[in-house]
């Protein structure tokens, strides 16, 4: 994947592992805006509280972003920050640009201090290695405990200038991002664009993708200490800077649907999962009402493993919607999985029924689909099964 | 275990496995004081529709509780509720006492018609094998997938009069009671005295009871559509009717012991579990705060795969706690493993510290101690882990 005028490379620099990518770097050869949307979590990492200064308070405009797995340089302190402040300035200088213009993302363990002295000799090669095919190795150097690379790309034209946006993610677990204002894993999305992009529209539309996409998915219920999205849009498509008008559409569409190719994946990579499953929940009173009940669904341990058995255990579903919205009127909800109804008033359609909807839950992918029959409130969250190896994978992460 | 002036008799009525005790009949000698609490959740069963009914608008007085397992009953329609009706008469006719005199309760797999040919044929024997040493038989009958029956009981001198309290209990998963008003599993548990207690006087000191010890339990953070806890006070020990008074506290306080000792027994069983957990949640603002905090970890799953791995993961802790309540300075939170510090002001206190926990954490009980700096508020909560057993118990609970 190559986005015009974005250059990125990726080292092993030993942060947690040995040989493995785990320091990556993406540099804009022009100045770009820069947006950000980062967790609501109250317990922030430290390069989460230096990115919401940095792009609440500094200039519009940067040049790159320094990220690295195996350390989330989280509840780590005054070091903490100072260590965000340090990782900036060395790659700044490698690059000879200012220490402003380098944004800095981790993820990885909490409560460990970041080995310094290994990101400073990691630097070097690191910009040394900038190339434009290098953007395969910086999705692969963010990866925790994630099995696939993330990335998503999109063409438009846009004014008749055609333009490009790429994204690259991480996320395994940790994840049901709450980001922005107001965002949900740790999960990394950087997404570049050679568009134009008028600054303040360009963060009121990757706040409206994050929420449409990134803060619709559910792995584990976790909000992580680190979720962060930036964008960095550089110009050099040529195009006149987008503000919202008619040329803002198409691009805020292609944005969304980078941003949401890339939210599935993180689903579709969750810890341990086998099974993709959209939750869509209709006839609520409002659509507060609908995602609290999405969101129950999405995270109860015995929906969750009903999925992964391949169960269409559908009194587990009634059970957690009716848990998160107690104005409920159970002889008013239907439910089907995928096209095959289940539940109708509040009562089981039957073994038959179960039969056919079990046979669509043996696929990778299928939806939930349950309609409250009470307003015109809806909403929709993707998630995952619970499975065996979930308890795995997270029983032994850091051991 | 035997409380004065209380019969009881359980059989295997073949509601979903051969050969297993099912159905189970507790019966007062004489009319008992009724008191009950029941699950919060929207999606309610017919027993648990029909218990509240009862216990709200009919007589203070009953005889009977009978209650079955292998099927809850739930999202059964108009014809679950005229199931639970049969069941009181059919009960009501063989012990030849009136059908409002018969609690009917309910626990199993949501979403299923109740064998009622099966129900009938076994009312015989049961009323038939009633006796004063039948507890133990209900306390088996009334398990799911749990591992162990759970009973309790205290006796205490009231009004110069030895008065007993014993209860049982089930539960394993599907355990987050809310229960009364307000009150989270599904659990059920049946209290007997031979106390005499003011009807009023009764429910009152069972809802606290219930918020103290029930609600204040969580194996996954699900709240069933079943959850009962019933309190009968047949007055046999002949004291005066307690009515919160001098008298009335030492028996709140050894009701409020069975009842914690039953929760407790709960959550030791939970499904899968090997760990029970206390979360100890102060210095928060609030003590509903502090209480989201409790909940929040306790419900983790990242949290409780760490308690699995005997873990130390604050991490995932503090990182619960930020997602439940936004308004926390992470700076100054503090972290214990029973008396071991290993977070002090947000900042982990080293490996050595980690090593005395990990150790703490590889007995069968330990608990969580998180001071958030903040205020005087304070919660807690009992949970436990999240363990490979448990999906694969859930995974193929219904196949």
């Amino acid at each position: 994947m190559k986005i015009p005028g974005f250059l990125a490379s990726a080292v092993p620099a030993g942060i947690k592992y040995q040989n493995r990518l785990d320091l990556g770097l993406i540099l804009s050869r022009v100045p770009a805006v820069i947006a950000g949307v980062f967790t609501t979590n109250a317990v922030k990492a430290a390069p989460v509280i230096a990115g919401i200064e940095r792009i609440s308070h500094g200039p519009s405009y940067a040049r790159a972003i320094v990220v690295n797995s195996g350390n989330a340089n989280a509840c780590t302190g005054d070091q903490g920050m100072k260590n965000v402040e340090t990782t900036a300035r060395l790659v700044a200088q490698a690059l000879g640009i200012g220490p402003k213009d380098v944004l800095v993302s981790s993820t990885g363990v909490i409560g460990r201090p970041m080995p310094m002295e290994r990101i400073e000799a990691a630097v070097p090669g690191l910009v040394a290695g900038l190339s434009e095919d290098g953007m395969e190795q910086v999705a692969q150097a963010i990866l925790t405990t994630d099995l696939v690379t993330k990335t998503a790309s999109r063409q438009i034209r846009v004014g008749g200038k055609i333009v490009t946006i790429g994204g690259i993610a991480k996320g395994s677990g940790m994840i049901a991002p709450s980001m922005g204002s107001p965002p949900h894993a740790t999960m990394l999305a950087f997404l570049m664009t050679d568009a134009a992009l008028d600054p303040a529209w360009a963060r009121a539309a990757l706040t409206r993708s994050t929420n449409a996409t990134f803060n619709r998915i559910i792995v584990d219920g976790d909000t992580s200490t680190n979720d962060t999205v930036l964008l960095l849009a550089n110009s050099m498509a040529g195009n006149l800077p987008l503000v919202g008008d008619a040329d803002g559409k198409p691009f805020e569409q292609a944005l969304h649907d980078v941003c949401a190719e890339l939210a599935r994946k993180i689903v579709e990579d969750g810890e341990g999962a086998t099974k993709c499953v959209s939750v869509f929940v209709t006839g609520a009173r409002t659509d507060e009402s609908a995602d609290a009940v999405a969101r129950a669904i999405a995270t109860s341990p015995l929906v969750k493993t009903a999925f992964f058995g391949e169960d269409p255990n559908w009194g587990r579903i009634l059970a957690a919607a009716g848990r998160a919205e107690t104005d409920l009127d159970q002889t008013r909800i239907s439910l089907s999985i995928d096209d095959i109804p289940i539940v109708s008033q509040g009562i089981g359609l039957g073994d038959g029924q179960e039969a056919l909807a079990k046979a669509a839950m043996s696929k990778r992918a299928f939806a939930v689909k349950i309609d409250l029959g009470l307003g015109a409130g809806s909403s929709q969250v993707v998630t995952c099964d619970l499975s065996a190896d979930y308890v795995r994978i997270n029983a032994d992460y850091r051991t």
